[in-house]
């Protein structure tokens, strides 16, 4: 009898976590079992509320409490500019710059022909409906990595012809980074798209 | 608005778990929203039966379903060998080695005059109060650091004049480690418990 029941019970839902191994997971148990009772009721209430209660915005397909998200609800902010990224966690990224005020499109994913991920699989569908209103800008912000490249061209092409214009986030050095330690491709872009000053 | 309040929330809630930081608990969190419905509740519901169904054996202080934890009850176990450990999870490690057929005591922590942890802060009484039964030998498996070496010093003292036998784990080089990369401390221990062969 290595756990009691319930103990082993929770190891065994915990180490499903990404992230988390067998060793995290019995140390996260352990913790549990000495947390206020209150406490784990709370976390514990934060996980089926978080799941139950929030579901895709109608309109940028972003988590939402209700029908449509409060970014896309809100009136001070432009619907005529749409910023497309990957997963949900990068509306939270680019709201934190607190300097965008356009709305968002969530893809949920990117397209990975090698992992058998095509448009079919993304809210690609859903964004090009959201063009036939009136829509002037798609600022593409997915990751500067082979499938955000990919996904950027797809979506380019396939909003090019609806007369929308679509735009990419710069690449660049990182703002405080060293050319010293900036790679090949990250220097290569900043020399090319490089500004008169 | 970074979050839907019911992200927010759990975010918050699992960052305060050990080893969970901001990026992690968001992490974690999107995960959990994209879990199939059935797997977030049993997470849950796993948390909450663990924490108030768990309490401490009368026994031995490990953490057990019942009024005296399974090791405690079994027959098969020998109560006339105590084997003390630190934490809970002390004893699933001396478990896994399916060797030991003694029974365990948990001190829940270990002497440390630094942090202000005394005997009073342990399962010391519990442990002395074990020994008025019929023990023979304690074996101190407390690990080799400074507490450890400070907890084991101190329950010999205490338990010797009780009349039973007290002993502790053997120090040494590790199975399979390599000479070169042992401390010096543990190569001291290994030359100095030295046994003939």
């Amino acid at each position: 009898m290595l756990f009691a029941k319930p103990l082993a019970d929770l190891i065994a839902q915990l180490e499903k976590l990404p992230g988390v191994g067998a060793k995290s997971a019995q140390r996260l148990a352990y913790h549990v079992l000495r947390m206020p009772g209150d406490d784990v009721r709370r976390l514990a209430e934060a996980l089926t509320r978080a799941r139950e209660s929030l579901r895709l915005c109608a309109v940028c397909q972003s988590f939402s409490e209700g029908e449509v998200c409060e970014i896309c609800a809100d009136p001070r902010r432009d619907p005529h500019t749409v910023c497309v990224v990957a997963e949900p966690r990068d509306v939270a990224a680019l709201e934190r710059i607190n300097e965008y005020k356009g709305t968002y499109h969530v893809l949920h994913g990117l397209l990975s022909p090698m992992d058998g991920v095509g448009p079919e699989n993304l809210k690609v569908r859903e964004l090009v409906e959201r063009l036939r209103a009136d829509v002037q800008e798609v600022i593409v912000a997915t990751n500067p990595t082979v499938e955000g490249d990919t996904t950027a061209l797809y979506l380019a092409k396939l909003i090019h012809p609806l007369g929308v214009k679509v735009t990419r986030l710069a690449h660049g050095m990182p703002v405080g980074g060293e050319l010293d330690y900036a790679d090949s491709a990250t220097l290569l872009s900043a020399l090319e798209y490089r500004r008169e000053i």
